[in-house]
């Protein structure tokens, strides 16, 4: 049955077009595919990605890699410096001992000398982060080859690098940020040859820089996109999601016209309150490319659409599908994604867990 | 045992110190309190609120209504202008015939009409909304008694009138929004009399607006202050709450001094992505009055601490507790809040379900 709104509608043949696109596109260039599974937290969504070609799943939490490993989807990498301490080692060792094949980020010396603290030596392998321009975590490039040495010589399997070129969420930012994201792990690469650990996996994001990096003469082996599997209004925006691609949408009711605008029963807890200061709203109508979600509160979502007369607006009860800003956030406020087979079905055909929704330590 | 960070943490001794103050406050003054149960979504501390003289609770949706009603409480004003539909109209007649008191709000004569459709007459009662200078939904004040006749004709009882505030988290916001509040409150009753629909509520929101309410001549018979039970960053700073008086945090680990900064592994998906235009971060510490989150990601958050040189920044591993801009959506982002009787205390006390938390519908 159809659920009240707000809920989260999932456009399944847009979706698996999505997944096959950029499946198809890293295949093309050679490169390996390990999709974000923290965009979609679902267990039948990371099946269909590695059914479609993936190698394996990225994650950002220890919570999250337990949620995948238990469904069988196994070969995981957190892309997270994780400061090991007794808890963590006691996960990561539990999941190591049921087969799952981990590898985790690692960004200092110090952070090194906790995994082997941590008895994970042997059970868990390492890459090293490097800051490719974002300025988040990683280390300076050319300081890879002492992470990658201080790992090693305690005894941990360092896999390769990787990067996340989150400066690629801005406009013309996709470019820059996908050529500095090779230059960083190219610098990353020699720097860990250099200290006799070459990377056997040279790994980068994202959604936004995606086709900047298969058209580069980059280093990477790797490709980690994760919101590429919906698309969203910043994607949309961005220019590398179009709106007939996206495959993510919050169903709404208009509950008032107060003002003179749409009121939307789909505020920020379904939505997202993510706002980047480029963005041109808190998102966007699938159905109206002109309207913009002009201000957003919990349970309130205000439209206003360009050109059309408060008497022409759609009435009162009408049904909207409005496009979250960032897809990640949307999905982890909800316990379900509701699977529609075709845009136009009335009903869904299926109810998706999130399964790994709220999972954060 | 003490959970992995990130996870939210409740300072018992505070929060009941803030519902004790916000009550005797309310009481002085002789003016009923129903709080905003959105806020902490926690059967646990609706009962609290309900012990220290809150005559019952304000939620969002039908979702929330039937979560403290299961738990019964279950005296409740869902303060929001539902669009009456067949599946909506079911769940308030459950409740209903379950001895729930509801009553809903409204904010035109359609949905007014859909009300009665709905077959809901003599089972919720109604309280008409009106716009008092947020534009955010509800009514013009002087077309409020428009509404609250049209749905008295349809049989339903009119309770009440109420707004909310929202302009009043805005730095010197707080006391022009209870101003406006009240002049509203003012007008839209006196549409009500003259329609021959006196309310016998006249109800106001909200935390930041709170003191200045109290504080006027206003027409306001009963507040609905959400935050005031946990405070947050943005009362922090809108001078609402003060800092020794937040109870609720994000226990964060130090993850890395990547670019001479801390990285906390608390993100957006534990402490919500709010930002106001007129915050001065993304969230504070708690123990580092001048720190600021500069930049958050969905699991990092980057620390600045002025005057603190790299060499002396908290170490690698550190705990600390990082204080979300708005704690309705940090809330909303857990499944369990973890209770320390006292902040200094190792271990928490109790876990508390976030019962209510994800019912958007």
């Amino acid at each position: 049955m159809r659920p009240s709104t707000p809920f989260l509608a999932v456009d399944l043949e847009r979706m698996q077009a999505n997944i096959a696109r950029v499946a198809e596109a890293a295949t093309a260039r050679g490169i390996a595919l390990r999709p974000h599974a923290k965009t979609h937290k679902t267990i039948e969504i990371g099946r269909m990605q590695v059914a479609a070609g993936a190698h394996g799943l990225t994650v950002a939490t220890i919570g999250e890699a337990e949620v995948f490993a238990a469904a069988g989807l196994d070969d995981l990498f957190i892309a997270y410096p994780l400061w090991i301490d007794a808890d963590r080692a006691a996960r990561l060792s539990h999941l190591a001992a049921a087969g799952a094949a981990i590898s985790i980020g690692v960004d200092s010396v110090e952070a090194a000398a906790r995994i082997a603290r941590g008895g994970l030596a042997g059970r868990v392998s390492a890459r090293v982060e490097v800051d490719a321009g974002h300025h988040r975590s990683g280390c300076v490039p050319t300081a890879a080859g002492d992470v990658a040495s201080a790992a090693a010589r305690a005894g941990i399997e360092v896999e390769g690098v990787f990067a996340f070129p989150g400066h690629a969420y801005a406009p013309e930012g996709r470019e820059t940020a996908a050529r500095q994201e090779a230059e960083a792990l190219r610098v990353a690469a020699a720097s860990m040859r250099d200290a006799g650990v070459p990377p056997q996996v040279v790994s980068g994001g994202s959604t936004p820089s995606f086709a900047a990096a298969l058209a580069l003469d980059s280093p990477v082996t790797e490709l980690r996109p994760g919101v590429s599997v919906f698309g969203d209004a910043q994607q949309w925006e961005l220019g590398s999601t179009a709106p007939e691609q996206i495959a993510l949408t919050a169903h709404a009711t208009v509950v008032s016209h107060a003002g003179g605008r749409l009121v939307l029963d789909a505020g920020s807890k379904v939505l997202g309150p993510d706002r980047a200061a480029w963005a041109t709203g808190h998102g966007r109508l699938l159905d109206h490319p002109d309207a913009r979600i002009v201000q957003l509160s919990e349970h309130h979502a205000l439209v206003e659409l360009p050109g059309i007369a408060p008497d022409d607006l759609p009435p009162l009860g009408s049904l909207v599908r409005a496009v979250p800003n960032h897809s990640c956030m949307a999905v982890n406020l909800v316990d379900e994604l509701f699977v529609f087979d075709r845009a136009d079905d009335a009903e869904p055909s299926a109810r998706w867990r999130v399964a790994a929704r709220g999972r954060n330590a």
